[in-house]
């Protein structure tokens, strides 16, 4: 069967880490490469994924005050300029448009790397008084920024989609508490729906966005040993209000400046999601996201293949109707099961159901898990089946979670000296916590000789996630050096290598 | 009061027609203009009507096969050029991006003016076999078109957001189905989510989308008497395949090429909501897109303000569980009822509920409909409140359709001479029915006098909708002569002003 060689992956996973990846993005039809380099092709499946995703935030987003809008793809050159640290920031990887038609413009015009400099000026017309706050607007979009590195589709793209939420407020306190609350739902997100744990920390200060007070940041480890910052939310302090007159008068009629948010989260939790559960049969994916959640493959003969079909087409409407659950029949006459079983393995389908003359006969069906390892099959009743599929499928979150959060706890270590965080890294991969000085020449130390930096920083008042704590050692700062420079030690540095 | 003054509409929809359009979209805080002419920015209010329609047209093109993909931004110029009759009918108004970062490109990348040039390469890679056709993908996103007009919100800018469906099919027929199958979900969008009648039509030849075989259209008449071209779906015949290599074996292993298809809706279907249904108070919405579908204003004194309150609020609780209605309950004390009926006017909420201690007592409350030009004050039964208020609701979307109805059917009349067609469009405006050679030059004689073009010709085999039959006399075209140049007629052109 010729479909049969270009449907699996030859790749190992744990060999070939990078073209494993790219090989279960294409075979599994999630998305392709672009004629233009670092620009992909995101097919329906892959785009599935991302409205499953989106779905879930957008309704959280909602619940907690968030409005879409939808601003202009192109910002003129002298709207990026009036916030000084966006455009030295940006302005080294921005699209410019320089002609309409035929006419050169009199101005350039940026293609969005993000949107501050043209939603900013629109929170100061909009905002008057303290009851006009706070306003908080979130945006669905694509945005470009041209970097000129290798295309690795939903890591690293010169466009990407993303959502970027916006807010100003009329304290310091509100902004803060907004902040932590968007990165609150980009952690429910990866945790409760990509079955993804995720550390919780902050940018050291070189590293925050621009113009930023604080960048806070959900880092998700990959199974090969590298981090993924998850999703940003940034505490912008006064400099963008201040750059864009966002004042507004409090209750006492005096004029106040606001304080102001940003945050947002990309496509790139789609890749973290294919590279943490994926295996060498191809996609895994949890229930929540998978555009299929359950495949029947009817077995038949000649003779038994009414009955089955009969069978298989009543099991799948009821899973519909009374399970609510995304059911597909794989009635193909032309393919047998083998076939139909690599296939939606490949396709990441959370559970497989099997149903031949037996199942029929005993009144039952054989499920089995994509999550599990040792594709164990398993004999559901028909009388309990919405329940027991429905006890499947919370079990292959449950498997894939697990598996997730066991690679985290395993890859949190502990070093002092410079050259047993090399050797930690270049080793095993993963986080490791040091003493850190705060100086960013520090960093730059590890970040030459292995390519590591710090991910993150654990947040203060006990927003040190459960996971970092557990693994490796307590690291004590107080009274401890930089394991760098030898200087007084400020942070608890979580080194790795990253997306 | 400092805010009313500046909340109500001061132009007139009767006298002033594109004054009073503009008041409302920023009054009712729709959208605003941005700082680059040609350029708006959607505001939470006018982005919900967006995401309410595309949730309608969604729902439908996933039922009908379609599915959603996300392709580049940017297309290179060299794959605008690969069908002549797009890089004609384009170029001169694609927004061009030259640099990326501090470096020019080595070739020019286009802003989507529109994706066939990209989408249908990957068409083209996707489609083997006559077993991966229909291939049916959309697309939402926003696009630029460079023209230089007057900025006219939702219906007149440089980029609008849209979708844009892609289909490609073994047979011409097949093609030619989906055409008509996407026309007629559009004109459901119109008919039974915006209160809208539309009529459908094909373009002239001369004004096709450029490559297609046939472009189709819904209409619909603006209360101005300008037909706006609400969505289109193009049989592009074999012209795009053939360009970007789209072929594929058939059953017999023969190698074929497809056809393909091409359809479009706009967010000018929300400018023509907006036109149609709102008033000199300012919007008013169908149930379906409100933001809101019912607010409730509370009437109360000092004495009466609990018990109000507590009615009120338990209405409010009934109606959004019970009835799964979106209501709002004004209970601002800062506010008086009759700034919050303008306001609510303002906005379109198509139901008002009024609840004062008359209403707490006799167990009822006070229902206004914003469709109701009377302002007319019902009693309903609290008893029977969920049923009612559904009743009231039908019967806003039935009134906001039959006054629409009644101008479109008012408003299409026959001619049968030149100047006849220009004195009634002059005169009345609306559609002008005559028949037509097919020669361009004909429509210049009309274009060029009164601004009116052809907006549609009927469509064959019966599609003639109904108000265009009903509206004016039967215009026979065979043995009928072309109003213009009186040679044998081969079509009845609508003529009409267009937005």
């Amino acid at each position: 069967m010729s479909g049969e060689q270009e449907l699996g992956i030859t790749e190992s996973k744990n060999h070939n880490t990078g073209e494993w990846y790219a090989e279960v993005v294409q075979k599994a039809k999630l998305a392709d490469y672009a004629p233009m380099g670092g620009f992909i092709v995101t097919r329906p499946r892959g785009y599935e994924l991302w409205e499953r995703l989106q779905n879930h935030l957008d309704g959280w987003f909602k619940e907690t005050g968030a409005r879409n809008a939808y601003f202009p793809v192109l910002i003129p050159e002298s709207f990026l300029e009036r916030e000084a640290d966006i455009v030295e920031g940006f302005d080294p990887e921005v699209a410019w448009v320089t002609h309409g038609g035929y006419e050169e413009l009199e101005e350039r015009l940026a293609v969005r790397p993000t949107s501050e400099s043209i939603i900013t000026p629109f929170m100061s017309e909009w905002t008057r008084s303290h009851r006009d706050l706070p306003m908080r607007l979130n945006q669905w979009c694509s945005v470009i920024r041209w970097e000129a590195t290798e295309t690795k589709p939903f890591f690293r793209t010169k466009e990407f989609l993303w959502q970027e939420g916006h807010t100003a407020h009329a304290t310091e306190d509100g902004a803060l508490d907004e902040v932590m609350m968007r990165l609150g739902q980009y952690e429910r997100l990866y945790e409760d729906v990509l079955a993804i744990p995720v550390l919780r920390g902050k940018k050291p200060e070189h590293d925050k966005f621009p113009g930023a007070d604080m960048t806070t940041t959900v880092e998700a480890l990959m199974p090969d040993g590298k981090s993924v910052q998850g999703g940003t939310s940034h505490a912008l302090g006064q400099s963008f209000a201040e750059a864009y007159d966002v004042t507004y008068t409090d209750e006492d009629e005096e004029e106040r400046t606001a304080w102001t948010t940003s945050w947002g989260l990309s496509w790139r939790a789609l890749g973290a999601l294919i590279m943490t559960h994926s295996d060498d049969q191809g996609l895994v994916l949890p229930p929540a996201v998978a555009p299929e959640q359950v495949v029947i493959v009817p077995i038949w003969q000649e003779d038994t293949k009414d009955d089955v079909l009969q069978y298989a087409t009543e099991v799948a409407a009821e899973l519909e109707e009374a399970g609510d659950v995304r059911v597909h029949l794989d009635d193909r006459d032309q393919r047998n099961p083998g076939f139909k079983f690599n296939e939606w393995e490949l396709k990441g389908v959370p559970l497989r159901i099997e149903i031949g003359p037996n199942e029929v006969e005993d009144e039952v069906v054989t499920a089995v898990r994509r999550s599990d390892n040792q594709n164990t099959k398993r004999e559901l009743d028909r009388t309990e089946l919405v329940d027991e599929v429905d006890d499947q499928l919370d079990t292959v979150f449950d498997e894939l979670y697990a598996k997730a959060a066991e690679n985290l706890a395993e890859n949190v270590r502990t070093a002092t000296e410079p050259e047993e965080i090399m050797g930690t890294i270049g080793q095993h991969g993963g986080f490791v916590k040091t003493p850190w000085c705060g100086d960013e020449a520090c960093e730059e130390v590890i970040k030459e000789k292995v390519a590591a930096e710090i991910a993150m920083l654990p947040l203060e008042d006990g927003e040190a996630p459960e996971a970092a704590v557990e693994g490796g050692e307590e690291v004590a700062v107080e009274g401890d050096e930089c394991t760098m420079c030898g200087e007084d030690a400020t942070e608890v540095a979580y080194f790795a290598k990253t997306y």
